[in-house]
């Protein structure tokens, strides 16, 4: 599998002329990121720019490490067979026109894996987006150049996507929002040949990878994922749609083939430690977090809270019962050392209201204190802060502090922020160019915590 | 209660000369929003810009609705003596330093209190950010101008918050992201006499609210809000913090007030129709969909899905069933109608998967047949349609049609768009001002739908 993740070369069977087709795209988005080493093929033109065009695969004049084919699904075996004779042995059917679209499409992908077979070739896809590596910056999807060119950030998150549609549109709709740190990105389509579980394992030995994330409508050779699963130490976070009774109907009437009881997948999955999650943003905000925070994970999770206000405390105490968690019981000596920045009449707790203190101290003394307390007690494995930011001036907060008590405690610690859009948004590069991962709300920095600290 | 949201005349006890100042702010939103009718206070200062400054209550020259007090807190009670003593009947303390401070600042408070009983005052706060009044443009906060200027747009949700530090961020943390249709805003801090029942009796007969939004800490007067509650159509959507052991501890903890049994008071909310949110992102979601839509409810909640993603269509029928609602069965008419979009090979059932039948008719044909059929459906009592926003060009939808659709049948219609922010955002303007609410995750367009058709 790892040459398709790090071809050295590529080839493009379908490379468009015409700036207005995805074909083009794909080959721009080839060339941009192999240079030299990416060669297109297409009979009916003598150049792409100032690259020369090739009419087949077979007169291309390198050994090529993948090629991918973006061409009527009716074309797609007679490339393949040239493909096969040229030695190829990785290709990428980004094309749809296959399973998905009924009997007839389904008896030419059975043709293509046919050959495959024969040639002991891998086949990724058909109707995917392929496949970029955003730490070597190798990009074989035809997204359009605008949507990723300067949005991928290189980091340790490595996704798959399985849904057609949605694959195309997933890294889209990540990458016009937040961008986080990735690795690997790829969809894996009708997965005629390759599958998740061959994903799961390039990703479980790739160095590059630390988190890996998934979205899947079915699972195939389950008891092989789930050996990977509890091989690895890496976090694994699934979106596997079909939970209820109508998603499991929904399920079989999608994709025709059998879905899986979800229970018995449930506590499956939960024995290997795979993170369960319910929706893409969930998948997101976890998979993200456990990219940004190498902290944890803990045998329990007793969590300290700290917040501006004594009211958000109590929201979160709520949401920490919610994902079956508990609310720490901090050592009598940590309150004391948190009374000292409390006014005279309040005494401490957990959730520990700072709001009084911070009126006293300001917010940089009572927040330092606070969180040198919290995180040096053995009664606390996780800490969730809440902090304010204020409509102007970007409030002081010994970020490397709270790095420093991370790294020295091995402690999962999340920050919501609440308050003006713009303060937020510094404190959040701050925080997160520091390893400490930022939620927009409560409830979801909670889910996070789980995430970290029991891998739930 | 009335005069507090709508005051012909204002005065401000504690305006400041000094821009930097909260008491500058306050008086500076009072000034713009109601011209001469708002008088300053401030025995040191002659003048604020080029308004005349009153050096004491008694020496401003008009009869005032509502004053303001914005000093320290020990010099309220005299402040409060004087105001009695112009007949003034409702005063908002904005000032912090009462109960919430602990036995001194109680007993501050408490003297506050006998005084205005004595005078038959009604006495709003302390330690709140006072009333905004955005259908008539009245701004009673010492929010910083620039925050709320440009961003206050009218519309029918009424929102109350308790928390003291909270009410000063929670409308700034709103604000500075996507503004919503709003009619009054405001928080009641310690509600040592206004409370959330009076609050509310307010809003339910205020015609300019559609939609009742609260955030509440603790909830005085259960029977009187459970009658209130019953007595209306309108929604009310409550956050109530406590539901957990944890949180219930730490309710008591921080207000120091006895919290309720969660069990008892959900049960009661349930019997009076009150929608309960379990975090403030869902509570700002739930209430602006209310507010954009006046569909609804249903006695059942029967929804169809159509989706530009089958596996979309499975993850939301997993959330259909975790919100307790049901996946609708369609006519075989109406699937019979469905299927004329679709592609031969293809049957069409509910979750509706669209992707073969737009790649053959593209978005508008096929959404506008899918969503004439399901809305029509008498087995159907809300539709949820997933939209997709691509890289470049609005794509045409119907909005008109859609509009129209529910308006015809009444029916719940809530959109989720997955894809590019910008073509997103454009989709959201286009639906939103048809009072089609939109959403950017699928769990909560299921949040929506629940509290659309089910009130819950």
């Amino acid at each position: 599998m790892r040459l398709f993740f790090e071809p050295r070369t590529v080839a493009l069977i379908g490379a468009s002329g015409n700036a207005m087709r995805p074909g083009n795209h794909l080959f721009m988005n080839m060339r941009d990121t192999l240079g030299d080493n990416a060669y297109p093929v297409n009979p009916r033109l003598k150049t792409i720019g100032d690259r020369v065009c090739y009419p087949d695969i077979l007169s291309v004049p390198a050994e090529i490490d993948v090629a991918v084919i973006f061409i009527p699904a009716g074309m797609a075996p007679e490339a393949l067979e040239q493909c096969a004779r040229k030695g190829i042995r990785r290709v990428i059917i980004e094309s749809a026109g296959f399973a998905e679209t009924g009997p007839e499409g389904k008896a030419l992908q059975d043709r293509c894996l046919d050959i495959a077979r024969e040639a002991g070739m891998r086949l990724w896809g058909p109707n995917c987006m392929g496949m970029i590596n955003v730490r070597q910056m190798k990009v074989l999807s035809f997204m359009l150049p605008f949507i990723w060119k300067g949005r991928l950030v290189p980091g340790r998150v490595s996704l798959v996507v399985q849904s057609g549609m949605l694959s195309a549109g997933f890294l889209m709709h990540i990458l016009s929002r937040t961008p986080f740190g990735l690795s690997k990105v790829c969809s894996i389509g009708n997965k005629m040949d390759v599958d998740e579980v061959d994903i799961l394992e390039y990703m479980v030995s790739d160095r590059e990878t630390g988190v890996i994330g998934m979205y899947l409508e079915s699972m195939k050779r389950g008891r092989r994922f789930y050996e990977l699963a509890r091989s690895t130490d890496k976090p694994i976070v699934v979106l596997k749609s079909g939970r209820s009774s109508f998603g499991y109907h929904a399920a079989v009437s999608h994709t025709a083939s059998l879905a899986q009881d979800d229970r018995v997948l449930d506590s499956a999955l939960r024995q290997a430690g795979v993170i369960r999650v319910k929706g893409f943003n969930e998948l997101m905000d976890v998979a993200r977090c456990l990219g940004v925070s190498e902290a944890g994970p803990a045998r329990r999770a007793r969590v300290a809270v700290f917040s501006f206000s004594g009211g958000a405390g109590v929201v979160t105490s709520d949401d920490i019962a919610d994902f079956g968690m508990e609310l720490a019981a901090p050592l009598p000596s940590t309150l004391e050392r948190i009374k000292k920045v409390f006014p005279e009449w309040m005494e401490p707790s957990n959730p520990v209201d700072l709001y009084p203190a911070i009126e006293k101290n300001g917010p940089m003394v009572t927040v330092r204190e606070t969180v040198a307390a919290l995180m040096e007690d053995p009664n606390v494995d996780a800490v969730y802060a809440h902090l304010f930011a204020p409509p102007i001036g970007v409030p002081l907060f010994d970020y490397d502090q709270m790095a420093a008590l991370i790294k020295q405690h091995n402690k999962p610690f999340v920050v919501w922020i609440m308050g003006h859009l713009d303060t937020a948004a510094a404190i959040t590069r701050e925080l997160e160019r520091r390893g400490i991962p930022v939620v927009d709300e409560i409830a979801r920095g909670v889910r996070v915590l789980a995430a970290l600290t029991l891998r739930r």
